[in-house]
């Protein structure tokens, strides 16, 4: 199994595939897209993303290739077909747990101050970055608060119990937007100390987007 | 097992958890938060969901209480719990292409013209009502498209193949709110053949907004 990933350093989504990624141990090749230059937006890319967003995985195994989109989705494939380490826990409901979280960050928080959700509030709604990073930060404060009250339900050293999985893929990178936007951490000391535990595994060193070869010098 | 259904009639991601709830022919009870009237932010309701959002769905069993949240969430431990008829495909692949399709409306598209964050556009940034509904607009018409182009590859009388699933689950409530904001599914013409067929299908029929015992008389 050859895997190509699509994706741009800075990239929340981009850095939960990085993270699962590692976690699973697997290598891989990758493309960038710069997100400043609109690269994700260029034909070539739009083949293999109609909705032009990183990250892409494309697979190819026996001769057939397969194109994954979403994040999310793309975590739920890697569990599927490379079991362990497993990034959801093995019980119905704390699937369900762990998967609430991920879809309150992946849904509710993420896509509602990714750049080209400000960058339209700004361009068609007249707002100031100033005013367009506050927007950010409200439905950031109103995730992070929820996350924080659902993390007392399992959370041990990692958000789900004593290991990595899909929720720190997406709760790290989540961490490092609220902190790009000047959020600071300790407003919520459950996910700051899960936040903090995650950010010392190799895996999600590997994975974060000052470690990536496009990343800006 | 007891299934309280948390949700208001005209919500979309309720809409998608009623229309799973029929599929796997489940009975359940309904708990109606008017949305209107910020129902969904009363204390009670926030100690089920923190994040303050529609649905909830509360399982009882053997005497235990749990409380899942987040649609999508909902939709993935129904097809644990209750695997016939199954929402997701079987193959690995395909069920990444569903999760994708399911994931690109619940993440790039639904809470982006959520009513909660068109009222934030308006109330914080100066947006009249014909802008807030352009939003809207202008998100929707970005999925669609791309949702367009990925169904070409697995469609059949539903969105993936000829049973409806997860996928059907998530394009029927957002192509209702597509309509309520005037537009015409016409331009989508794969979209609108697969959407006007589950339209047809009687779980589906029973879990539309209009026909909910706390719809608008």
């Amino acid at each position: 199994m050859q895997l190509t990933l699509h994706a741009y350093w800075r990239s929340s989504a981009s850095f939960r595939v990085r993270i699962a990624l590692a976690l699973k141990g697997l290598d891989y090749a990758r493309v960038s897209h710069d997100l400043r230059t609109g690269a994700q937006r260029d034909p070539a890319y739009l083949a293999l993303n109609p909705l032009g967003l990183v990250p892409a995985l494309v697979v190819e195994q026996n001769g057939a290739r397969h194109v994954l989109t979403q994040s999310v989705a793309i975590l739920e494939w890697l569990d599927e077909v490379v079991p362990a380490p497993a990034l959801y826990p093995a019980d119905p409901f704390a699937r369900a747990d762990a998967r609430a979280l991920v879809a309150m960050i992946a849904a509710d928080v993420q896509p509602l101050q990714n750049p080209r959700v400000l960058k339209r509030l700004r361009d068609e709604h007249g707002a100031t970055m100033l005013a367009s990073d506050d927007w950010a930060r409200h439905w950031i404060s109103l995730g992070l608060d929820a996350a924080e009250v659902l993390l007392a339900r399992h959370s041990g050293r990692y958000a789900m119990g004593d290991a990595p999985g899909a929720v720190d893929c997406v709760l790290v990178p989540q961490c490092y937007n609220a902190e790009r936007f000047g959020m600071d951490l300790a407003r919520w000391p459950r996910l700051q100390a899960v936040v903090g535990a995650a950010r010392q595994h190799p895996a999600i060193i590997a994975a974060s987007p000052e470690n990536q070869p496009d990343a800006d010098a």
